[in-house]
């Protein structure tokens, strides 16, 4: 079994409406200093050795990004001993 | 400035829904051999030199997390050259 990270951020030509939200909210509650904030999402699979980097890379394309406003990373963080 | 990443993941006893639903439509879709998904978010914050560890950790706790049901953690990838 391997861990498996897909990180999913909207590309940065797109607006971030929740980033910007989040900015603002900041600004009011008193913590300065942040410049820009963008909100995406973090995926955590749990996936068996047989599962080659290009599966992944297909199932993050196909599945959990939206690649036509999100740019995604697949990573392995972890390979544990079987 | 430097680029901050917050990760905000389900707590592992927490049930996660969305991750459910992505791992039952990797299996209809043919990917075999994925055990299991669990979905958080991820926010990247760019911020002034001036915000330190602590305040990150603050904004992260009461901002970004909801730290009944979620763990977070707060990562600085990248100090820009001033």
């Amino acid at each position: 079994m391997a861990r498996v990270v897909v990180d999913v951020m909207p590309k940065a030509e797109i607006l971030d409406p929740q980033g910007q939200a989040i900015s603002g909210a900041l600004g009011r509650l008193g913590f300065d200093g942040i410049a820009d904030v963008r909100q995406g999402k973090r995926f955590e699979l749990e996936v068996d050795d047989s599962v080659d980097d290009e599966a992944l890379d297909r199932i993050a394309a196909e599945l959990l990004a939206n690649t036509v406003i999100e740019d995604y990373s697949v990573t392995r963080v972890q390979e544990a001993a079987s």
